[in-house]
């Protein structure tokens, strides 16, 4: 029974990256490591409609890494699962290694 | 004298799914599974007037399954059924199995 | 000396419906059947203007059953009959048997 | 020394109509027959400036009959006459015998 | 050491006319007489920038008499005589004889 | 270590002009003399943008003396100098001898 | 695992400048001096969307020093060390030796 949700206009749908509070060998971080709010790109939607109806394409993608504001954003529940909702243009910034 | 509402301009009418509080067998779920704000699209207008009076179409369809916000729309009683319009910038996302 | 009222740019004038509170064979109809806000388009204005100065036509027109946003309009007194003018804009939806 | 105004943009000068208190043959009106808010256009002005500067004509003309808002417009004394200065996109509508 | 002011965009530079209290004769003025809130134009801006830069032309000129808002308005003192800066488009009509 | 600042967009970088409080030959002047907020333009920026990113240009120029409105502007420190920074569109003219 | 980031729309990433609080050869300097906020452009988006879609490109270039607002800006810290994010419009100037 797991929906799947298609977001409209600008909206894109993030999964919060929760960072590791320890290491892979099993040592404890620090908290200020762990403060970069950053999500994965589940879903975006077509695009917001500017003048006269037309689409302006949403400005990341599927898959994309982002950084997220602090505040804001729609929390949404599919599955059991946490998501959250942010208009494109929220987003601050792509994040890549 | 059931009255039948055809919404104006980027209007949605809205019938909000009440989640079953129990399976079909008869087992009462828990109050989490029935938290997502749903509704089915019964009605659509015909789209907001964008500059110069040409209609942008609105971005949902009757019989679609909507995600809704959780604050906003409009209540309206018809033929004693409760429903609620939404204009359709003010809807997150649609649904799908 | 009674007076007729043409609205100027997008404004509708509405006479509201006040619901039967009993039925044409007397009975009386409880409370909450009564509950929809609705009226009758009585004249509509030419339209409220675009950019440069086009008339966008009102979305409703005489003779149109509609359903009213619950707060907002402005009374009028015709002839001592109660009229209210809405924007066209605001006004819900048409209704329809 | 009377001074005539000429309205800039789209103002329009309105001498507001104060209803009869008594009937020609001298019987008293009640108050509610007195309510209306209307006057009579007096100038009005080459219109408000649309983007780039064209004029958008002013919807309503001298010698008209004018339903005013209940609130807004500018008190003016000319010649010790009251006047009031309105938008005409705050006139409500004209009205006609 | 008198300077001149040039005023930018759609200023309006306003010298407001102060009503005889008393008539050429010498005889008082009764208050309400004098409460017409007018003045002449001094000087006139080039126009306000509509979108893309273009001017659009101050609605009035030089040596216009105008009824000025109640409130609002920039005070300037150039060679120890008050003026008052306005935008044109707060400026309610220019008074003829 | 003296740093030049170029405005970004319609920034103008303006030095007050403080007035002399006595006359060459040493006479204190008056309080009132000194009222004008007037300043200098040191640098001005490119222009704000349009819609669709066109420059509109800046309506003062380096050198021209201006008048300044009474609140606003950010305060700069440059080379231990102090400078204000205004938007063109908040300047109130330009002041001639 | 340091990351990094690619602003979005006209979203510019800064590092601020700490200016140096003693001389190369030792010297405190007084408090004045370091008033200037300061920051050097990291990393700049592709350009705010004009109406249409169009992109507006950003009005300052990675390596350009830039005097900020001393309010706004959203931090962010990457691989340990604190940057701040800005929209292209609020940056205030470039600063030149």
């Amino acid at each position: 029974m797991a929906k799947r949700l298609v977001p409209l206009l600008n909206r894109v749908l993030v999964e919060k990256i929760v960072p590791p509070s320890k290491t892979s060998a099993g040592i404890l971080l620090p908290e200020k490591t762990t403060k970069l709010n950053s999500g994965k790109v589940i879903a975006v939607g077509p695009g917001a409609r500017g003048r006269d109806g037309k689409l302006i394409p949403v400005c990341v993608k599927e898959g994309d890494v982002v950084l997220l504001p602090e505040y804001g954003g729609t929390e949404v529940k599919l599955a059991d699962k946490e998501y959250h909702l942010f208009r494109d243009d929220d987003i601050l910034g792509t994040l890549h290694e």
